[in-house]
């Protein structure tokens, strides 16, 4: 007999069908037994009856244990109260493992600390509510993908190992690469714009590292962007674009994934209202409104998370903040050509006070305003030769942005902290399991 | 007026269009002009005539150089003859810039050095050949995220840090982790049990790193690699769905880069071929068919490139090398219950002798036994805690495999050497651009 998986019970209505899986939960009432089974693509819940099994099977499933693994026998039975809308009328139970009762499965239902669960993250990925944060993952990644690959990017990636720095020297993590030395990414766009220009429009999507020192809970020293860019592209392109691909994503996991949505207890209006167009604020509006919610705040400095929250407060869908000064930004940026202090970049703030989730704009296209700013920022010109020769072999306007997937799918989970939001989260005291 | 892309220039046949590109090649022919324009979707030839457009016009398409960036204007005409079924009368040509004749673009159509081009990947990227064979990337890319996707697979992302080896502790990169020592992922497949117990069937996919000393065609430090994983599966399952993916894969390539492999010159009728089920060869029959060759091997080693060459060169499609001793191989393989001496793993020889592809397996199920493994490799049991718990609470028999993207796309591709198809590769000497 073939298995059916717990998510395709529906179809089975009537048949008697083998489910494979794990004991998720076991209920006693008399004569009748109660276990929940999950078999990773849902739960099921199982009726054994006295009367109906042989003593043997109600006795075994009487002594399994929470993560113990079965394969069971049953027949498959229309429940309208059930969340899949089936029940299993069991028929048998065979144990491949039973969990000791001597050290039975740590994470239970009742509370515990959260340095226990990522202790046990390996198993605590055995959760609902894990569940629900991962397969809505899975689809924003997918979104991604389907979004760039359906609008004309080719995905270049670009590489881990890299000879020199891009997003500031403080947190790189360095590798003994052999004789010399290697850095672990903090962004693939130097090399996009290399990409860009042979291919038009490329995105890449990969782990980015940033040794991150700080504790918050919107740093991870691991964590996964993608970032799209284009040849022939102004700053106006740059926040077109990202407006389209943030409401792309979120109307695919309203349209996908209620039922995790709803695991999570997530209010989905606030994700309804992510249309276009978003607001778009520039540098000073924004260090007005800031002004006026009584935020002391001097222009010409970056935004912390309190005051990115308290814009993003005052909008029902993400804002994009454009126009920042230049000192606060990378290296990289065209600088605006009516005000040059300003930068052509812009920061999308995710909704509900969810802060940074895109950062992106148009990369300076001049040679000699690249070979100065490299200067300024005291960069070793050696390691950006390459780069330089992108602005001598056929320079064009090109812009982009990176969208960090945790923050993205933190906002869309409406959940507290990025650690849920990826597999295994990867912080300053945390390389394990 | 809106640009059109060169690929889409057959949509507008009879249209005046523009265009934004790169200056790809210039023939001149008396008082006619024919500039190849680029685009990175495509190519598509230019006519100039001198009686047609301005002075100015003719003389500045005269002074383009290769790789000039430029706008042009044109009416866009059918020509059979034209590879895109295409050519563009021109208008106009707004030059963007113009690369300097005493500093020229140092790519051209003659033949060049591979570490100079490897050293000018930022621009050899731009040529036809790289553009063919990373859009086939590309592609297989997308196959395998679609074959997952569409098999009920979880996209789960297994850490890049880590704390321990998986493959042996000869290749590993390490990294200054803050106070501590972490070590770059040489293979999700430890995390991808675990995440294959909690969701059922599973698949990583991203880059792993080995510090290959090496320096053959066949390997890279850095390299992309897709992971499936599923509970209660045995090593018949693996097999059968290694070679499902793999025709999934090649047939997507041959339905929509035919173009590309033509670029390529790679003759497809070894492609076609590629169609369940391939053979499947016991190790002890290999060995045997090693010998038959005069190939000397002594039973109980692993095969060398030059073997898996001769092994594979004897049938017409990829072919699956099972049950190797389990000396040979990793630490975690469940053992043949008839031959304990034998692993439950499988290797996937591309054909054509193109060497591994594919190696998998079932994994150990059993606590016990694994403990055993982790003490006769020397290998540190406090780092595998979390990977014995899953042997702890509710085990069952699981299994599958990893599939180097790079090894797979220089297999369809038909090429020489790993390098190739990956934008920024990485080996022992090389860490730039």
């Amino acid at each position: 007999m073939d298995w059916v998986s717990v998510d395709k019970l529906g179809e089975h209505v009537g048949q008697t069908v083998e489910i494979r899986g794990w004991l998720y939960n076991l209920r006693e009432s008399g004569k009748l037994l109660f276990p929940i089974f999950r078999d990773g693509t849902g739960l099921v819940q199982g009726v054994v009856s006295k009367k109906e099994v042989s003593p043997e099977v109600f006795e075994a499933t009487r002594c399994l244990t929470q993560e113990s693994s079965v394969i069971v026998r049953g027949s498959v039975r229309k429940e309208d109260r059930a969340p899949g809308g089936v029940e299993l009328g069991v028929e048998d139970v065979r144990p491949l493992q039973v969990v000791s009762e001597k050290d039975p499965y740590p994470i239970s239902p009742k509370e515990h600390g959260i340095e226990f669960l990522l202790d046990r993250r390996h198993l605590w990925l055995r959760s609902s509510r894990q569940h629900a944060i991962l397969k809505i993952r899975h689809d924003v990644i997918r979104a991604v993908r389907d979004y760039f690959d359906s609008h004309g990017f080719v995905l270049v990636d670009t590489p881990i190992f890299t000879p020199a720095a891009c997003e500031g020297t403080t947190t790189l993590f360095e590798v003994e690469y052999f004789d010399q030395k290697a850095y672990l990414t903090q962004s693939g766009q130097l090399y996009n714009e290399a990409t860009a220009a042979a291919f038009g429009k490329t995105y890449c999507f990969g782990p980015t590292f940033r040794a991150e020192k700080s504790k918050t809970r919107r740093h991870l020293t691991e964590f996964w962007m993608v970032e799209p860019e284009m040849s022939f592209a102004h700053l106006e392109d740059v926040m077109n674009l990202a407006e389209d691909f943030i409401c792309f994503i979120v109307e695919r996991v309203l349209n996908d994934r209620r039922a995790e949505l709803t695991v999570l207890e997530r209010s989905t209006a606030p994700l309804e209202k992510v249309r276009k167009p978003f607001p778009r604020l520039h540098y000073d509006a924004a260090v007005k409104l800031l002004g006026e919610k009584g935020i002391d705040f001097q222009w010409g400095g970056d935004f912390g998370a309190p005051d990115e929250t308290a814009i993003s407060e005052s909008f029902d869908r993400p804002v994009m903040v454009h126009h920042y000064p230049s000192q606060v930004k990378a290296f990289y940026m065209e600088p605006d050509p009516e005000r040059p202090e300003l930068a052509c970049c812009v920061d999308v703030l995710a909704s509900e006070g969810y802060g940074e989730i895109i950062g992106g704009g148009e990369r300076m296209s001049s040679y000699e305003g690249l070979v100065r700013r490299i200067q300024e920022h005291h960069l070793p010109p050696e390691a950006f030769t390459w780069y330089l020769d992108l602005r001598k072999y056929g320079s064009v306007p090109h812009g982009g942005f990176g969208m960090g997937i945790e923050r993205c799918v933190t906002w869309i989970c409406g959940i507290e902290h990025l650690r849920e939001s990826i597999p295994f989260p990867r912080t300053i005291n945390r390389n394990y399991p």
